[in-house]
């Protein structure tokens, strides 16, 4: 083999990246490998597209099937984004016997254990570390590096939208639509910020992450989420106040044959390594019996940190390649049947607007109490108004303990609202 | 193949925690491989020895030859430590077409190439990721998860006893005699800590890392080494003063054709991730030209968590055996020649300690001036005693131009002493 021809589909952000990558270090490339890697037809929309890149023109094709039936195309690196025809594409190059390199976290979560299945009966490989994470080797590390752990918790800030919004709140008690809009004119958030705000894109991979840590796979759209939307600069303050930042979370924790999953935001101790964690920066916290705590950071997307994951993965296939054989794709079965919970157990943070009244605190703390509910912490912010706020911190319970009580306590008179709930990341869940 | 055979070289800390590991995740490990893998012998010095470990009486043997004649054992696990005999024993094991794995620092710093050389001649893997950083997996990250980056820079806290000893210094402003003595209560440092506290271990893990991520091999004696022995609590608190966390960093930064390479306390601003790393834990700030900023945090010793790297190693040789093929193991040459360079430029902190008395600033920055070093900031601290300290930050500078300064402004009459010399961290750099 002189060299080993690769394809790639999508010339967006990160196809970008992966060939200006490929470009600059052809030489290293090649002397790591053995061969160049060269890129022999790209797929996109539009031809006649002007675009800030040297693709050569003779490369770009609009039919999927030019790659598909290239005999010399190896390696096909998807990077058009979305479900389909994104699923459709990988799987018949995996069923063309090609090896496939995505960053694709829709496909992956949805499809990814059938493509992993496919890919090692037709004995080429799937890769998709820029799935997760951008930059950051999670999967490498879940998959290889702690493969001798037991993993018991993923947790991880692994959308940079909302990172970056929640850290302008922060930093500057910016409210939440002004830091998004700043989040858009810098390039973090989409026009349409749904996806992120409303945690949707961090259910996907925290779909991903469950399946290669824990085995189980999990539809993103069942894993209960709820986004940043909500939070206000107030709520930020007042955490603050008590030591903590509020981050968007999404964690997988396995404890007693059940495994918590959900994205949420929570209150991280500013002592907590994922506290420090800030702008459009990503990271994981992951817990193994073994190993122990083990956190990665970095950039969670972009052109260059995506690609490098990418150009990475390709190098990899690659490299197998060379060697002649392909080790069939490691990932964890569940060992046990492990049943999908919400949010479980946990600390809680809970934000009551109450009457400034003698007895309040008494009243709710016996009702908290009546359900097993027992309280951390108050502080009662606020003086001279009627209305002022009452901040709870719980110790561990049930959420849907929690629930009840706050159901019976929003009855009262003197309660006006029960304006926050959530969640407090502790350093030994 | 029924399963997998090895061998385990030394039952010290490193070697109890993996056999536990291979007892524990004997089924996960069966299920990851397709085969079990098994210990057949366990070399140690002294077979009588009352051992808190459940390792089968005729699996102990004190002859090496036994383990490397012995044609079912496929791979030996290095865990002696140390220079010799641990080298002898792998390079025969892998003239012996055997896999090794090992944890050893001081012969991968010292004979790494070579060994890696003969074992991709020997057709054989060598594996060494507990050797640097515990059970964070900075050699996989370099080697491969960041295989499409040239590296620009490693900066680390990688020597998890004086990690603690600063923290407890920082925290609870105790003296270093003190927290070293606490350090040894605690397990976390020798008897004879000079190897930790004057940077030797340090130096060996930089080396490795240097090879990993440069190509470049330096002997660790060679690489320019200060400790924290003379990191006083005043100091600390100073820094502290000024926004920064001191930490033991070991450094390799590749700029103009050079390579800087030290271990050096510095002083960390505290908005930087490394300054948030405290206790025994150790992290790896990696810059690579695509992925941008990547730190990876985690346990940089200990029992379990180095086991969980040297399994993981074991797991990856293994499955690679089962798939028939052995993927010669890719390092990174230095494309480039690298001038090896100590400290080379950055910015840094000079505390002296001065005669309180007008005009002394003025003398002292005319002779800075003098050598191009410019000051970034200055503070001037105590009042109403004869002698006060002077701290000033500087601007990027080269080290040696300042040290030409300082020996000039040690002349003058009302300058008592040059106290410190530290290096600031940036997060530019």
């Amino acid at each position: 083999m002189n060299s080993i021809k690769i394809a790639v589909l999508g010339l967006g952000n990160v196809g970008k990246g992966v060939w200006k990558i490929l470009r600059r270090h052809r030489n290293m490339i090649k002397e790591y490998i053995g061969v160049p890697i060269d890129v022999k037809k790209v797929l996109v929309r539009d031809v006649q597209k002007k675009r800030d890149i040297d693709v050569p023109p003779h490369m770009l094709t609009t039919n999927f099937d030019d790659i598909l039936l290239d005999e010399d195309i190896r390696i096909i690196v998807e990077l058009i984004g979305g479900l389909h025809p994104a699923y459709e594409y990988m799987r018949k190059a995996i069923e063309m016997g090609k090896h496939v390199v995505t960053a694709n976290k829709a496909v992956i979560a949805s499809y990814g254990r059938e493509l992993i299945q496919l890919a090692n009966e037709r004995n080429v490989l799937l890769r998709f570390e820029g799935s997760v994470g951008g930059g950051i080797p999670i999967i490498a590390a879940l998959t290889r590096s702690l493969a001798a752990n037991e993993i018991e918790a993923v947790v991880g800030i692994i959308n940079g939208t909302t990172n970056y919004i929640l850290t302008q709140m922060t930093r500057y008690g910016m409210d939440f639509n002004t830091a998004l809009k700043l989040a858009q004119e810098k390039g973090y958030a989409e026009a349409d910020p749904s996806s992120d705000v409303e945690g949707e894109d961090a259910a996907f991979k925290l779909s991903i992450l469950a399946f290669i840590a824990f085995g189980v796979q999990v539809p993103p759209q069942d894993i209960p989420r709820e986004g940043i939307t909500r939070i206000s600069e107030k709520e930020i303050q007042y955490a603050a106040q008590l030591g903590y930042t509020i981050k968007l979370l999404a964690a997988a924790r396995k404890h007693d044959g059940k495994l918590d999953l959900h994205v949420h935001p929570a209150l991280v101790p500013n002592t907590h390594p994922l506290a420090a964690v800030n702008d459009e920066f990503n990271a994981l916290f992951v817990k193994g019996d073994a190993v122990g705590e083990l956190m990665m950071y970095g950039k969670g997307a972009g052109s260059l940190p995506t690609g490098s994951a990418v150009v990475s993965d390709i190098m990899d296939v690659a490299s197998t390649m060379m060697s002649g054989s392909t080790t069939p794709y490691m990932y964890r079965n569940a060992r046990e049947k492990l049943q999908i919970n919400g949010e479980g157990e946990g600390e809680y943070y809970i934000r009551l607007e109450v009457v400034d009244r003698p007895g309040v605190l008494g009243k709710i703390s016996t009702v908290l109490g009546n359900y097993g509910v027992s309280i951390a912490s108050v502080v009662q912010r606020g003086k001279d108004e009627r209305v002022v706020p009452l901040v709870l911190i719980t110790h561990k319970v049930d959420r849907k303990r929690l629930d009840l009580a706050l159901e019976e306590i929003k009855k009262f008179d003197m309660v006006e609202e029960v304006a926050s709930i959530l969640r407090v990341e502790s350093h030994s869940n």
